[in-house]
């Protein structure tokens, strides 16, 4: 951490041209050497698939000037590893994903295409953070995003981050009068209640679109919902270790004598 | 869980012809009443993915015979998202997923279509597991990794799940004799390696497969990797709540103040 210009990685999953990425690679442009490698097409929802069954392009573009900057034909976790092992001269400093269009609080991290790619920064071990403008819009607002993701970034490239942790920074669409400050905030135990749109097709197929109402089940004031609702940027410490420690006692008194043909 | 006969949901993320899902619903069949709702093509790799930028298709399947089925052109958490939705007339006591050719054992999670189906299983509330076998072949022998199967299925009937958690079960690819047990385990820390295997198109343009190496960086003999090196089915408690809370503390040590034009 220690080099005078730390490389720092972006990509994202709304796809290269994004304003998001655009705004994130300005905000990152003072802070180090940028390479950018992301999604030729928007990702979004694609959570952390990766693809096995097709092959993938990689073509760099000259669309950010002089700064090195590849689109491929893949998903957010592709891009990472490509960049890995095709790309990257050395392990980045930083790995930063978005700016999202559209939040990826509470449980729409395991959806994020977004946080796939801070994830997969992270099983690489990079310090690796995520950012998300709760604002779907094309021309949403990033200036006060952009504050948040140049200070995260600074504290990561000093500080570093805990082994097997990445960061899940999430920013309300507020402006900057209202805007309350960050918050180290838990996940907030919410869901997406799904109410699927039926169609019918000219040939008079049924089809059907996701839709949903999202659904906050946790009154906590230490989650990250209850942070974006009161105008603080919420910083979610995130790890890919996804075992649930509590449970494993409970399971150990279950009866797991099992019946094969050798102990009949 | 009272109930004479338990409603069990089937997924997958092979495709519902699939040699694995077959077998798991033949292992289910005898446990309760099943309801299949299954990709129509093969999902591998897709992760926690939702399909939002297209619409999505449902039919109903008579390849179970007199079994409910539906076929759907999405993810596995699609099937699941629309299985609650348009298809179950209550909600299933349990959802089981697989049996997946090949292992998803330790980081897999992450990337596993099976265990997306699982981890929507459980978000909505259903006692959930997913299972796969360390074989990835067509006609592999699913014979050990059905009383697996049955074993668990009726643990959860009886017991139900720690309330957000489900289970990651994987069987290794032994037979009967050198079958060792079941095991609860934690997930081992373990990536992938990539090596990406470059090629040239007929019209000379580079493309790339994602191939790769498996590292276990893991010593400890309390893991998913450990317990299938050594002739056990893992037993993983999963759960989708990602907070690293180990993390927060240190990450409240951070200067986050912001320069905001409003603090200016």
């Amino acid at each position: 951490m220690k080099q005078d210009k730390p490389l720092i990685l972006i990509s994202n999953d709304d796809g290269i041209t994004a304003p998001g990425i655009r705004a994130l690679v300005a905000a990152m442009k003072p802070l180090g050497e940028i390479i950018i490698v992301a999604p030729d097409s928007p990702q979004s929802g694609m959570g952390h698939a990766v693809t096995i069954s097709k092959p993938l392009r990689l073509e760099k573009t000259d669309i950010y000037g002089e700064l090195t900057a590849y689109q491929c034909s893949g998903t957010p976790a592709d891009c990472v590893k490509l960049a890995v092992d095709k790309v990257l001269h050395r392990k980045p400093d930083l790995l930063v994903s978005g700016i999202n269009h559209g939040s990826n609080s509470s449980i729409n991290v395991l959806y994020s295409g977004t946080m796939s790619a801070a994830m997969e920064g992270a099983i690489e071990g990079i310090p690796s953070v995520g950012f998300s403008l709760c604002n779907y819009a094309y021309d949403a607002d990033f200036s006060l995003a952009v504050s948040v993701a140049q200070t995260i970034a600074k504290n990561i490239i000093q500080n570093g981050l805990p082994v097997g942790t990445l960061l899940n920074v999430n920013i309300p669409n507020v402006n900057a009068e209202a805007f309350a400050g960050l918050k180290i905030c838990r996940q907030a135990n919410a869901k997406w209640q799904e109410e699927f749109d039926e169609r019918k097709d000219p040939n008079g197929r049924r089809y059907f679109w996701l839709t949903g109402k999202f659904i906050n089940m946790d009154k906590g004031e230490d989650t990250d919902e209850w942070a974006l609702a009161n105008g603080f940027a919420s910083v979610v410490p995130v790890h890919f270790d996804l075992t649930a420690y509590h449970a494993m006692q409970q399971l150990n008194n279950w009866n797991l004598n099992i019946a094969t043909h050798a102990q009949h």
